[in-house]
Order: C-alpha cells, then structure tokens, then sequence
C-alpha cells in the first residue's frame, strides 16, 4: 500500500466549524459540520465540536475511522488571537498526526486568495480585518459587539434600534427608518421594543440590518446617514490594509458586496474577489507547514 | 391597644433592595436591605429579596413577625415598566395587607421631590429620565445599556474603551485617555483589552468612567469631546422633562453632581437638589395610596 497524505482544514467559528478534507494532490475527499468552535466560549465545546467535524469529514472520504490519527491539520480559530485562549487549544490533546493552530481569519484569509498572502475585511454579523504580508499577521477590529464591530449587521441593527429609542423618546423625530423598525419588532413603544431587546446578542441586532439596507436603498435619511458612516470606517481600515502591500485585497462576508458599492472608487479598484472558502485556506496552510519534501 | 398603621417603602434595583418602615406619623422604625429585585432578571429572587428587605425592617423596629400582614406597601422596581414583568409582579402572593407597584423610577422621583410629583434625570452606571405631572407618567431612556444609557458610566467607559481599540489598530492616534485607559487596564495591546472585556456589563464598563471624568479635567480633547456629547445629550433630555412643566427638576445618581456642572446655565437654573431617599418616596406613596381617612 502506498504511503498516503491526508490534510485536513477547520474554519472554527462561534457558531459552526467547518472540516475540508483533501489528498496529497488537492483532490477533495470528505466534508464535515459540527457545532460552536470558540474556545473563548467554551473551550470543552470547541474541541469537542472540531473532533466531530474532522470524523464526519473521513467518515465521508470513506476512510477508516482510525485515519484521524495520520491527518496533517490546521485548526483556524475564532478566540485564539487572545493569548490566555491561544494557551488553552495549545494544551488540548488532538488526536492528529500533525496540528498548526491559528485563527479563523487567517484561514479565511488564505482562503480568499486561494491558499496565498493577502489581506480580508469580513462584514457579516461582526466585521474584522487580517493581512497577512511576509508571514507577518496585522488584525484589526474584531474586537466584539458592543466595543467594536463598526459597520458590521450587528452594528446596523444597533444603530436603527437606538436611534427608534430615541424617537420613541421624543428626542428626536421619528422616520421611515424608525417607523420600518417597528413594524419589523411589532412595536408600538419604547417599552416593546426594551421587551424584546432585554437580551439581543449580536445575531438578533444583525436580523435588523436588511431594514436599513433597504431604507438606504430609498434614500432615506437617518438610513443613509448610517451607511455612509459605516463606510467611512471601511474606507479607513481598507486604507490601512492597503498600506500594507497585500498582494490581494478582498472583502467577505455577508454583508460584503452590499459594502463595496458604498466605497469611494479609489478603494473598489484595489478589491479583488475571494477565490476559495476559509476551510480550502485551512487546508492550504496545512499542506504549507506539513506536507513531506 | 390602639389601632396602628405601618407603611413600607421598598426600593427594588438590579443588585439591591431597600426597605424603609415609618409609623403613621411619618416616624422612622426600621431599614432593611436586601439583593436583586428586578423581575426582569429574576422573577423568584425579586420576590425573596422583597421579602427579605421588608422582614428585616419589621424587625429593626422591634415589632414581631406577624405585623408585615399589616403592612401598607409601595413596591418601586426596577423592569416593571415592561408590561410582561408588571404582570409577573402583579401575580406574586405578597404577605402584606396592601400593596402598590410602581416603578423604581417612581419612587426614586418621589423621594427626590419629598413625596411631591417633579421630575428626575438619573445618571449613575445607567442612565434614565421620569416626571410625575399631574398623576401622568413619562419616561425617556432607562432603556439599558448598550442600546440606550447615554451619558451614563457604562456610556462613559464604552466610549472610552471603543477609542482606545481604534486608537490601537492604528485607525486613530494615541491620546492621554487611550493611555489612561491601557495603563488602567494594565493592557498594552488590543487583544489585552478584549481578553478582559469580553464579557464586560454595564458595571464594568463604568468601572471606566473615573478615567474619561480625570482626563477631562485635564482638558484632554478626546474626553472632552466625549464629555460634551454626553452634556448634549443631558440638555436635550433635561429641555424635555422642562416641558412637561414638573413642580421641580432634579438631578440624581454617581454622576448627578458631575454633569449638571457641565451643563449650559439656563438647564442649571432649573435644578433643584434632591430632598430624600427614593425608599423614602416608596413610603410617601404607600401613604398616599393606603392611609385612612
């Protein structure tokens, strides 16, 4: 039998992880999805849910189960930019041949310029940004709803739900915008609104972010006003990747193409599409650190 | 033995319960003090904390047990404004002869103006506006931070902490607050502060809120500027409780005696101070509502 060579990406998330598992030659051999992957939520979890997705990924390769243990791996990771978590996932024992851990920017960014350096602005949910230039990683943003996140769907959502309150409150007028939130909410009061708001996490502001979208896309004010400011700092951390001579330049993320045509012309020029998805990336950097000479 | 009648004033917050018991003449006969009386949190330990707080006050005053059955109440809590946690409330089984709900902002305006109707701007880890004009209630912000809560200390401390962020992903410069709040959080890079932010409340953000004040007044220009928006915001709020024509107007909380120094002198002229504690103002509306003819 001749000596084979497995690799294996995970694209590790708060909410999902995703496994990719390729052969020696790039072939795609199996897929797996498990559940949250954050070690900075639950460390127990994350490990939990990246053995599963790397066993679902070779049990539909149609490899033995036992072949977990010759897998060359690269775990990318939400969390473990944050030392004290980074520690954790370096003590877990992994039942891999072969584990690199880094985060999941970084394999979304090498999974964005196909398993290359570059540099990623991410909006969906949360917004962040990574380059990678010379093997040297620069991370900004990323940093969590409320404190950071700017120009994120959670950010979106945030501001139109405070700026309603606001007008609920009689300090401001309300507007289309605020009248679209509550029809959204079914709310009538500033009180309905606090009812459902009690305990929002990021998600539940993002699920408001289509509303000032589609405001925006009317030309309403209070909208368009919070568009343009979202795209003001994404313009800003765009520059600042930029400055850094990425050999690419891309955004992903649902929110995405949706931003890119709210950026000033001198900054859509520089973009290029993504190529590949963050698990390919995580592959990429796998075959990069282990594969045999 | 002659006919007595006691009246309780219970102030009922996020982290404590207060218990003040008076005679009919308005004679203070026991205090008590308990833990967390939200129901929005928690409906079971609101009740016991309730419970516990009036006990203790039947108890300071040397009277036995038995007598909270004769007790006339005013319970103020905190959450009650939402209709769902005024229901919850309403269903509880209370040992006490009479009892009326209100809400901890009620109370709190009560006592400010000495049982009288008014109105009150409240700043302290939250941040929150009620009148009482003519039996009808109004209420502006108190919506919880970080969807409202402008002005308050989690308000000061997040814009702090959010600034400080930019200023370390090199999308902002340096200030002396940035520094200020790194050397406060012993940090000295961005992932430093999120590590210990990431599962920062309200307090922990106003645990901030001495740095922004301190920097101020030492004219530095970030701070300030985040001074005058939050004095902005406080004008504004404090115009529109002025135009409900309030017997008097009153500042309340941590922060009280701070922003009212910063504010434009035609809203100073309208402040009066404070005259009694809002479980004082429990007790003066237990009074009005239960005392017999």
């Amino acid at each position: 039998m001749i000596h084979q060579q497995y690799f294996l990406g995970i694209d590790g998330g708060g909410t999902k992880c995703k496994a990719r598992l390729e052969s020696l030659n790039g072939e795609l051999l199996g897929e797996g999805l498990s559940g949250p992957a954050n070690p900075a939520q639950s460390a127990d979890i994350a490990l939990n849910s990246i053995i599963d997705a790397a066993a679902q990924a070779v049990a539909a390769a149609n490899l033995p189960a036992e072949t977990i243990s010759t897998l060359h791996v690269c775990l990318g990771l939400a969390g473990v930019n944050i030392p004290a978590y980074r520690d954790l996932a370096e003590a877990w024992q992994l039942p891999f041949a072969n584990t690199l851990l880094t985060t999941d920017l970084h394999v979304a960014c090498a999974g964005a310029h196909g398993g290359q350096e570059g540099a990623i602005m991410i909006t969906g949910t949360g917004s962040s940004a990574f380059a990678c230039v010379n093997d040297v990683h620069t991370m900004m943003g990323g940093h969590g709803f409320p404190l950071g996140d700017k120009a994120s769907g959670a950010w979106l959502g945030w501001r139109a739900l405070s700026s309603t309150l606001e007008a609920m409150d009689g300090l401001s007028d309300t507007t289309p915008l605020t009248d679209a939130v509550c029809e959204q909410l079914h709310a009538s009061s500033a009180e309905d609104i606090v009812a459902q708001a009690l305990h929002y996490r990021s998600a539940d502001y993002a699920a408001l972010a289509p509303v000032v979208v589609g405001q925006a896309r009317q030309n309403e004010a209070l909208a368009t006003a919070i568009i343009q400011e979202g795209a003001a700092y994404l313009t800003m951390v765009l520059q600042r990747l930029s400055d850094l001579k990425p050999q690419r330049l891309t955004m992903i993320g649902g929110l995405a193409s949706y931003w890119s045509a709210h950026l000033p012309d001198h900054i859509q020029r520089k973009l290029s599409p993504a190529l590949c998805s963050p698990e390919y990336g995580a592959v990429a950097l796998a075959r990069q650190a282990f594969k045999e000479a």
